[in-house]
């Protein structure tokens, strides 16, 4: 996309206006403060005309935005932390330019406020944290996020600069994880194979590893990355959770040794979440790390676990107790592999769907409902799944960008679901799919949830409903028995006999609760 | 060590003055340029004095840098970038206080250079190059090494600030390697047992993993931990390169699941390099990560394998072929543990303390010379022994921090005798320990460097002088069997038919050269 108006959001104190002004002389280009040019149009400071009408200061603040999405000298603008939160703001804003957010630990943000100098940030520490909360999913609609954290202005400035120029890049107006160096865009949908594989392909000797199930792909996929200058050698992995263990690692990096790949090879993992973590990991130990390239072909390797890093193998103790966090240099998801899916496996994918809704919001729920018909066909995927998919995998990106490595609590987020799901999944000896184990997990997360006082009664029907629509298993009682729930204290997550366990009060508005791993039977009981 | 003067060595414009000017300011210590008060003293600006009579104004640094040493109000020095180099300079400020060098590659010093600004750096590349390569190693005697390239000058004096405070905490005056939050000691010779390990341990479940040749020493350690606060279980592993492999990796893996090891748990890991490369792998991957403190109980564990962050398995196909980075909270040597080296093993250390010597220049070749006669014998190491353990390990500390992951080439200087080395320990099957065939790989590099028109021809017979001293092997020529020499091509370094091959020209003058990977067996015959 060429140079277009770029729109800074994020939480007051997250750095808006110093950041967008660093930027703007950086890139020579104008700044404008969104709060300043609606006090200047409306003659009166911000705060008094939020104090006096909200509803009038957000219609003011609309137009704004409005009349500033259309210049066309590529303004960078600052906007007021709630903006991104209001209307149809931030589909204008998406839609006119690029979007970056700015993060910014709760905790930092109220550090950085002198006191008294935000009238927001002086309300009650709880109605802040909501707010938080609250706000969240709307900053991770963003192209791109930025973690300052521990950054000093001028580094959050390049950031920004850096990122701004990966969006404003010919046809690239995907979500990126940022990650410094290591950043990388997720692209849906990237239209012929052709042209979606040649940027990733250097010249040199380099590997597909394929799931036994997408044998229809190997050869348009070896086409096109032969094509565009790769010796490639093919490896095949038998489909199923069972390859996701120490015996397979051993095979296939053997194999990728024998077939002449070095340090300078690219691994290109064909596949869904059992293929990318096995070749992920394969990627982030051969050699001590070579790169690889994420085309996943299930939903939930699409909008889960070919993005952020994460890879593993199993042991008989437990699902992904060995691994390696190793970013990718690009997620390529090319829809048409979702015709390859089994129809279980694709309502499978369904759990994590479900999933991304309850932490994103309203809207996400309602879309992901509007697909729930095409899970239960076998029908290639419909228009309306290309912005599903999209605005899932944009989520992930922004919580991996703000949280690589779980330090902070954020990217914990994504184990809604997972950690009763886990422990099912596990129980169930894999003859469950993730998915299906995701989404009891999530009505246990609804039920849990609500006996901690969190979230209404009709959550956990809501989900079922949801769950049942888009026909997975919604009978959660079979699974309570103590020998499941014991592995859920096995589980990686828990450090010193407790856990971090994701509740969603709402669809929007779920966070990390700290629990001891002991508590979760007596929450769950029916 | 309480404070005391800060020395800041290191290449011309690697910043010694602007960030020696920031550190004063951020700790309000005072700030001397060396070269200033040379000048002041002299009456003469530094650049006449070289030109009029450079053995006098090396005369007049000396005692320049002895009177600020002496000085009690703790300064911050920026000396110029040939103090560290000369006479006994080096030995003075590492006993008067903080020694911290600033790291900058060549190609960035220069740019960072205009034009006519700096004499020395004027002279013809080659010569600056050389220079370059020959202060390297002085430079690397610092007690901590800031990587400067691509940071701003207020990251360096960041990092710079951080070193100074770790360095002059009580007793801690040992090698650093400086990698942000990552940093860590290494600890030659702590003293007793329980004083050494207590700060590493924190209250929780964690683990022992013990090479069974310890035995002997797992009930002192066990104790101490245990006295510390731990919950330990205690894992042993088969002595031998056996050990290193996948079916041990997930065999240990598994049992410090089952014996209940969560995300926050350390491992502590007593041994040599199998034992060190091993456990270090488990810890880089278990739950996607734990901390590993290391306890290495042999030379060439003391010296390289544990510090650095390399960990590893093999495969049949090669040594170390699958692995990770993975730096640890803490590396302790404690020197007794060296008594349960088989006479064997600890002649074979030997290897690596001479690819040190080559690495670092006369003094420590002298030094390792002078230690000869205690490998030939079982005795306990003599005094002798912790500064030469403890030089080897600052030089390693120094280059893993200056290029953590082999990106600039500096850390690839540790691969000094190991292309060749891998090779004939792979093909004599492991028959052969690791120094022993590093020792027969250091004659390969000799010779390969005089070959190549870097080396006299007299290094060869030097090198092999020294290993013959030390009981080592030195026959090189049954090893120059091409089935053996193919093997170097198998090596992880290579990439698309290239190695960066590590040449020596003289003890303490060594690079990286680029060959074909076909170019070595030419090179090598006799």
């Amino acid at each position: 996309m060429p140079a277009a108006p770029v729109f800074l959001i994020g939480f007051p104190a997250a750095g808006k206006t110093s950041v967008g002004r660093g930027v703007a002389a950086a890139l020579g280009r104008p700044f404008v403060d969104l709060d300043d040019a609606i006090a200047a149009a409306a003659g009166q400071p911000v705060p008094a005309l939020v104090a006096a009408d909200e509803p009038a200061f957000r219609a003011r603040e609309a137009a704004a935005l409005a009349a500033l999405a259309a210049r066309a000298d590529a303004p960078i603008i600052a906007t007021g932390g709630g903006a991104a939160a209001h209307g149809d703001n931030l589909a204008r804003m998406r839609a006119a330019g690029a979007v970056i957010a700015l993060d910014v630990p709760l905790d930092v943000a109220l550090a950085r406020v002198a006191p008294g100098s935000r009238p927001l940030l002086a309300r009650p520490a709880d109605e802040i944290a909501a707010l938080y909360r609250r706000r969240a999913p709307a900053y991770r609609r963003a192209h791109a996020t930025i973690a300052t954290a521990g950054l000093t202005l001028a580094q959050v400035v390049d950031a920004t600069v850096a990122a701004i120029a990966r969006i404003e890049a010919p046809a690239s107006r995907h979500p990126w994880v940022c990650l410094g160096e290591r950043s990388y865009p997720v692209i849906v949908d990237a239209g012929p194979l052709d042209a979606a594989l040649a940027p990733w392909v250097r010249p040199g000797r380099h590997a597909l590893v394929v799931d036994g199930n997408l044998a229809p792909w190997i050869a348009p996929v070896a086409t096109a990355l032969t094509a565009a200058g790769a010796d490639l050698h093919v490896e095949q992995v038998a489909p199923g959770e069972a390859s996701k263990a120490l015996a397979e690692y051993g095979r296939l990096a053997a194999a990728l040794v024998a077939a002449g790949l070095d340090r300078a090879s690219t691994i290109f993992a064909l596949g869904g979440g059992v293929v990318g973590d096995l070749a992920g990991f394969v990627a982030a130990t051969l050699y001590r790390g070579v790169d690889v390239v994420h085309l996943p072909t299930t939903l939930v390797a699409m909008t889960d676990s070919a993005i952020g890093g994460k890879t593993a193998v199993d042991l008989p103790a437990g699902k992904n107790l060995l691994g390696a966090f190793h970013q990718p240099r690009a997620v390529l998801a090319h829809l048409p592999t979702l015709a390859t899916l089994p129809p279980r496996e694709r309502r499978a994918g369904f759990g994590e769907l479900w999933k991304y809704a309850l932490l994103d919001g309203e809207a996400l729920w309602a879309a992901v409902a509007a697909l729930a018909p095409w899970a239960q066909t076998d029908a290639p995927p419909p228009p309306a799944a290309a912005p599903v998919i999209a605005a899932a995998a944009t989520l992930k990106a922004a919580i991996v960008s703000a949280d690589e490595r779980e330090r902070r609590g954020q990217r914990v987020l994504l184990n809604l679901g997972h950690t009763v799901g886990h422990a099912i999944e596990a129980a169930a000896d894999w003859q469950l799919l993730h998915g299906e184990a995701v989404g009891l997990g999530l009505i246990a997360a609804a039920r849990i949830s609500h006996r901690l006082g969190l979230a209404a009664a009709d959550l956990e029907p809501r989900v079922t409903a949801g769950l049942a629509a888009t026909g997975l298993p919604t009978d959660l009682a079979p699974w309570l028995r103590p020998e499941v729930l014991a592995r859920v204290a096995v589980d990686k997550k828990r450090t010193g006999g407790r856990l971090a366990f994701v509740a969603c009060a709402a669809p929007g508005d779920c966070q990390v609760v700290d629990l001891p791993t002991t508590a979760i039977a007596d929450l769950l009981r029916p």
